[in-house]
């Protein structure tokens, strides 16, 4: 028998459990607010669906599922893809496609929907990252108006404030206005998405990097030039200078620039002080999918990315066969469950815990009355539990308190009554 | 692409997934208070602790994951355990067990548990049974007194009893003494086992059909009789009779009836008039594993049973090493959840529901107001929900009135101002 969880997963204690659930309470309660509605989907999908566009990178990274019975024909199997049905879902956005197309009829629209569940990646296991984790997900299906992009910012936001995030930014770009800048200095299109990798490692490996990996790619130096000097150039204004520089230089790109001056201005009227709004050039977001805007949440104090997301209009609708606009943001969950026990959080008005300690001879009668009492401090909101008194009893208080518990009575027999510790 | 949920798994709508999180949020709040802790433990354990003991029974439910990488050596592989490592857990004792021998040293003694999650079994799909569905499990670990019997019974009687349930009852046995009847009509030991799944179906194949599954077992007719009329005289006595005539004919089981009375008087008064204990010595329960009392909430009103638990004293300790007594409780989730929907149960004190309408061409200005004045509605504790005006609004607000949005506001930009319907 093997006592430790398989191998890159990992179980959750009933102190980071309580933080967990107390995160999800709160982004849960803050979405509601905004309209969107919890929903679910099997950690199991088909294998066919799993692989579908995106094969190559996420393959390896699936765990797949076993045929059975009759299915499963071990002799005759050439391939991994003759034994398998299924396996576990690598992320929310896909299932999300699915279950759209499936029950779009069963559905208000533009449909809002709030995820928060398990997905598995067969990845290499290292510190901070498991092969099933939580996402938490937040949708809105069916709109192509950027309400939803400021909708999400805000409600997002909104809920991050709540946990208790301060100082935070939301950075946001465009793929349209990537792709753009590209074509501008010269570069060829099919070239994109490898340039876009090399952009987003600019703070990794600086400018001089990506300029070598544009190089590399076989891009002339002066195009290389042209296009990292426009790029860095951007990067350096504030985001009201960058617009007007970009409508300047992108006469075509008026409506994708007009639409992330909506999003900026609508969200600084109504945003709190709590995190600002900056726009970011450099911002890529890894997945292909997206098809306009797209956002990171980045906090200053904590180096990685704490959530993101952006408008991705073209994948519900391989699914759903009718094009179905679509935006979401991801919020970071695992890691803003890191940030929050490494740097001792506690969960704002606790219930009060009181522990009631019995003795192992106590009778029915004085055991009832033990009961009766707990069942009074519950009605009154507080947690009260009830253990046979230990033969280590001072270790046993200890655990308690260690656990917050603020009130330990003990019951004896004799004589009739209770100490208070 | 597949629309559908994988075979035998299930999509859950918004509807269905608000009534699921108020009675876990009901449930939740409830093992609270009576100090149970929330864990969670991965949706995947290691082949070799799912087959463990109870290996033939469930080997064929079990979804068995594929190896990956290097060790997926399909030429070599002669049997479908050389292809997998992993599989999905089939319910969430076993993962406690595992649990508690790997995290002991950390854990507050007793442990009280309280885990709430999805398991996995390949059954043949059918209505009301899908492959996917969650448990609800409370377990104490470490307690060998009746104080656990006593405490999960109050504390899930009080969380049905809060989700709505009434009338129901929660009926009560012993493994013991099931093995204690057994050995007075002179049944031999390695029968029992056989003997349990017999007297399990006396609801539906009655006291004759039970008699025959005994003769078909090689039983005596003499034996058999011997031991339906003990069972079926016992059966219809009051549990206060029941005891005493258990009392005469069993002395040597005196400590386990003492036990019984002992649950029974100190549940009774300490116990709500909403649901009743009562004592069946018919009942049995599935799991082999049960070694003390064992329990299993019925309601006359739904046929099938909506929980049940009991002692299993010997089971952690096959992973722990050390013995550890526990007593546990699972609250049948899926069965409550189809109950609740299907009686058209409503969630009480909801929010309220309303939602704003924006004309598509509403200037940044007035969508700007729309937003504070959600924010500011939202800040009531109202759910506040903007969405663009459809071009057919007359469908879209039924669809929100299905929704339960009482009020729903409209935008227009000329003339300023708002309209409400």
């Amino acid at each position: 028998m093997n006592k430790k969880p398989v191998n890159g997963m990992r179980d959750i204690l009933p102190r980071e459990m309580e933080i967990r659930d107390y995160v999800i309470s709160v982004i849960t309660k803050t979405y509601k607010a905004y309209g969107f509605r919890r929903m679910e989907t099997p950690c199991v999908e088909s294998v066919e669906n799993l692989l579908g566009k995106n094969g190559g990178e996420n393959e390896k990274l699936i765990f797949k599922i076993l045929k059975r019975g009759e299915k499963l024909n071990l002799s005759e199997a050439s391939k991994e893809d003759d034994l398998v049905d299924s396996g576990l879902r690598y992320d929310l956005t896909m299932p999300l496609s699915r279950y759209y197309s499936c029950h779009e009829a069963e559905l208000t629209k533009p449909f809002k929907a709030l995820q928060i569940g398990p997905v598995f990646r067969a990845e290499r296991p290292q510190k901070g990252r498991y092969r099933e984790f939580y996402q938490c997900d937040i949708d809105i299906l069916g709109d192509p108006t950027n309400l939803c992009e400021i909708e999400l910012i805000l409600a997002t936001s909104e809920a991050l404030t709540r946990i208790g995030f301060r100082g935070f930014q939301i950075r946001i770009n465009d793929r349209r206005l990537l792709k753009d800048i590209a074509s501008l200095s010269g570069l060829p299109e099919e070239k994109n998405e490898e340039l876009f990798i090399a952009l987003d490692k600019l703070d990794k490996i600086g400018e001089a990097g990506v300029k070598e990996e544009l190089l590399n790619m076989g891009i002339s130096e002066s195009m290389a030039d042209s296009y990292m000097n426009f790029i860095m150039n951007l990067n350096e204004k504030n985001t009201e200078d960058a617009f007007l520089f970009l409508a300047e230089k992108l006469p075509d790109s008026r409506e994708t620039i007009e639409n992330l001056k909506t999003i900026f201005s609508t969200v600084n009227a109504n945003k709190t002080p709590n995190y600002e709004l900056v726009f970011d050039p450099t911002l890529v977001r890894g997945m292909g999918y997206y098809t306009g805007p797209i956002f990171e949440i980045r906090s200053p104090e904590f180096q990685s990315s704490i959530g993101g997301g952006g408008r991705y209009d073209e994948m519900i609708g391989k699914f759903a066969g009718t094009k179905t606009p679509a935006c979401g943001f991801s919020i970071g969950f695992e890691r803003i469950i890191s940030i929050l026990t490494d740097t001792g959080f506690t969960i704002p008005l606790k219930e009060e815990k009181i522990a009631f300690l019995l003795e192992k001879g106590l009778s029915e009668t004085h055991v009832t009355e033990a009961i009766k009492e707990a069942e009074r401090l519950r009605e009154e909101g507080k947690i009260v539990r009830i253990d046979r008194m230990a033969k280590n009893k001072k270790f046993q208080k200890e655990q308690l308190e260690a656990d917050g518990f603020t009130q330990i009575r003990e019951f004896y027999e004799n004589p009739i009554g209770e100490k208070k510790s």
